[in-house]
């Protein structure tokens, strides 16, 4: 038996849904993904990979999933490579001290928070989502990376929609992405 | 070595945030358990437990995680189990057809919606949350799950703030909890 190829479990997986959250947009529906037990298996170790080095060995010490569906992700992939997770999320949800960006995104503006005790000084983080669009909510989560005193070892996403060219606003941040669109 | 018990984990990990969403409130911060790789492995593992029989076989289809923080937990229970994840979201965040349920919660009124296609019909599942507090979220979703033709086999959380009478709002449902508050 072979193992399914990421490219046929998108394709089996990733459910179109047309004109949402704005008329004209095409929305990547992940839900049938995450309610397919090999599927998201096999997400999570693909993305879990960019917490590797070449050897295998893990080179990250904190995941970082950005609310709410990069929860979903990230708290799977920390646990695959042995580290911890860190939450980045909407303002006024976390309660102890924050540090707060805020940024423009695909469909209006937004704010991050993260705690200020959430990383250790030199600490190397991964970031997970499952979409890059604009990038904007990838920088936000990376200027409050560098305000914690970490260092981003990469981004992964499940899909980037490269028409967005989220890229651009990535900087020197390594990006893996397990499908482009 | 001895396995840190989930007593000592709690005792280490969770951290009392006072007046937090608002006066009065003594909030439970679960980021240090979920940045700790071993204390989170742990209380994944015994959310888990919710899901098996007394033999030890996995005995649910689904898990559903409730927006936030019970999707960082549910997801990795969903895996640790080897069934399907569900996501019951906020209003206007699941893309396609939905059912809805709106009840009360600690702190005003709330809507959450579950995809009309997340459940085969007969299917059993497990709700994952943090924090079992009035109840109303659990509720919400179990009610959600009846629309969807699926059965709640049992709701497991992390504490139960059973001064705020939670349990009361479940009906028949079976409830574990790690910590009882």
């Amino acid at each position: 038996m072979t193992a399914e190829s990421l490219d046929a479990i998108f394709d089996r997986l990733i459910r179109d849904i047309p004109d949402f959250p704005q008329p004209g947009v095409m929305f990547k529906d992940i839900t049938p993904l995450l309610a397919d037990h090999d599927g998201f298996t096999a997400v999570v170790q693909a993305l879990a990979a960019a917490g590797r080095d070449e050897s295998g060995a893990v080179c990250v010490d904190k995941v970082i999933g950005m609310e709410a569906r990069g929860f979903i992700l990230a708290a799977p992939v920390a646990l695959a490579l042995g580290v911890g997770f860190v939450p980045v999320r909407k303002p006024g949800k976390l309660p102890s001290a924050t540090y707060a960006v805020s940024y423009s995104l695909e469909y209006g503006e937004a704010t991050l928070e993260m705690h200020t005790d959430a990383l250790v000084p030199g600490e190397r983080v991964l970031l997970i989502d499952d979409v890059l669009a604009t990038g904007g909510t990838a920088a936000a989560t990376a200027s409050l990376v560098a305000q914690g005193g970490g260092v981003v070892h990469a981004l992964a996403v499940l899909m980037e929609l490269s028409f967005l060219h989220g890229r651009g606003a990535l900087g020197e941040t390594p990006l893996l992405s397990l499908r482009t669109l």
